[in-house]
């Protein structure tokens, strides 16, 4: 029998990958996104030990880059990971993937794996951490017509959010295997997304996106055992600018189907709105005033350098 | 600015990788193990969307590949993903592996990611999955000295593992950042590894390995939170032999620390003792003699046709 690995043992179709347009970053140099690959002993993949972020930009600025990158120092430090560059290197790293690609609107995303062990040792200190960074086209949650009617979305019940006592959600991280569960449940039930509650009839997160729910002249938001999003967080300060009190509390599944609007925060697609909530209406079923005004104060801010940076500015 | 993804914007040292020795395969051919990588764009690495199984060869033999083989097309179709092959070409795929590498003894993992999207939907039916498998030298939890004189370990104070309300633990998954916490938590209090409570007092699981105590003349293991091993069935059915009753059962820690002899199961070593346990000794604090009586049997099941099967023979 032959040591060489060479030719196929066992007859397997094997698809045409394709990718979407993009440039990503690793190892020091811009390869095309169908390039950017890592070792499947990574532990990345093998144990998901990696945290990441994703900041967008939009008419060629990043939105509220430094709240990102903030963010993404404080995961990899809180992982015991470190950087293979300094905090502005990075940001020329973002800004160069963004041009290269040569995309006005994109979904930029920084990765740190805890990498490969040259032993394949158990402990992850023996790991080489890993950087690794790309540009694709800008993504939506939510579709153009769904943004227009608003989403309908279940609230799943076979599965829970994975508690924060277990894994720390202000890590962000690739947990995602109970949000997955949660999409095909939801699919099942024809629905178009899914929200997961804490298991003591809460909500909690979707995947990608925090919840927001209008009630009583006040907005609220899950406090814990959810991703401190930044749009979330821009949603949050949008409501202050709008004199509009935000209660940071949890949030009764209840509460949510009786409010009298509901919408979720994602870098993917901003603020949007729910109006179906397990087969029934959010209010009238129409999207809220209030939401889309809070969406159209989100997209403006977006050209307002207190709130987003040039992409070209950062090479310069 | 140039739209080509040409040169490095940032200086960075790349470290030099390198690898175990071992082949795997993937898109229908063996490669060597330093060149098998997938995309960043992977919902196996953005999502931790995949499932995977371990199965080792000892002196040329697969153990119980039959019981890795049901229980990873299991995994599988939980997900709802499906593989590039059937069960016969999967077994030539591993033992193909395992000949090309060299290896008398291996660890040889096989993988299913949800795969890439082309258009980076985030509708996991969108997605092509990805089949996967390695074979790498056969690693141990426990290395030599650890498994003559017994293990020391931590009970995680600050973490508690996933939920089987979360995550079904009896699909193998990757989600081990509660695992990897643990581990730092255990280096810091000076331990060598590390078990993971359910929260409500009783032990689950650790990083690769399933948990029992012989207490009272029975044996106990935990019944539900935790991967059902198929180094722990080997257990099982091991003491059925020996005609030592095992309780498949919750596994409070008091009755833990208090055992008469403890040991953990995993395909990364068999069946290896554990002497201490939160800087205290278990019993005696030396590897007790029904442990090593069980892990004698063990290892000889591993000639045993009825137990194993000769990589040779899947080939044939």
């Amino acid at each position: 029998m032959s040591n060489r690995p060479e030719g196929a043992a066992v007859q397997q179709d094997v698809p045409a990958l394709s990718f979407p347009p993009g440039i990503a970053y690793m190892d020091g140099a811009f390869v095309p996104i169908s390039e950017a690959k890592i070792s499947v002993l990574d532990w990345g993949l093998l144990r998901s030990d990696a945290t990441y972020d994703v900041v967008h930009v939009w008419q060629g600025r990043f939105f509220r880059l430094d709240k990102h990158l903030d963010r993404f120092l404080s995961s990899v430090g809180k992982l015991r990971m470190t950087l293979p560059l300094e905090r502005d290197a990075l940001a020329r790293v973002l800004a160069g993937c963004v041009t290269r690609s040569g995309m006005e609107n994109a979904y930029v995303e920084m990765i740190c794996t805890r990498g490969v062990s040259p032993t394949f040792s158990r402990d992850p200190r023996d790991a080489i951490n890993r950087f690794i960074a790309f540009a694709i086209p800008f993504g939506w949650i939510a579709d153009e017509e769904q943004r227009r009617r608003g989403l309908d979305v279940a609230i799943a019940r076979d599965v829970e959010r994975i508690s924060p006592r277990s894994v720390d959600p202000t890590v962000k991280n690739y947990h995602w295997l109970d949000l997955v569960a949660g999409l095909f449940e939801a699919y099942e039930r024809k629905a178009e997304n899914v929200m997961l509650t804490d298991g003591a009839g809460n909500v909690t997160e979707g995947p990608g996106f925090n919840i927001f729910a209008l009630t009583g002249g006040r907005v609220i938001t899950p406090d814990i055992g959810v991703l401190e999003g930044i749009t979330r967080g821009a949603a949050i300060d949008l409501c202050a600018e709008l004199a509009m009190p935000v209660d940071i509390a949890p949030l009764p599944v209840a509460t949510l189907k009786a409010a009298e609007e509901v919408f979720i925060t994602s870098t993917a697609g901003g603020i949007m709105p729910v109006t179906r909530i397990d087969a029934a209406a959010v209010a009238d079923g129409k999207p809220g005033a209030f939401t889309a005004r809070l969406a159209e104060l989100y997209w403006a801010k977006h050209q307002d350098p207190t709130w987003s940076t040039a992409v070209e500015d950062l090479l310069a």
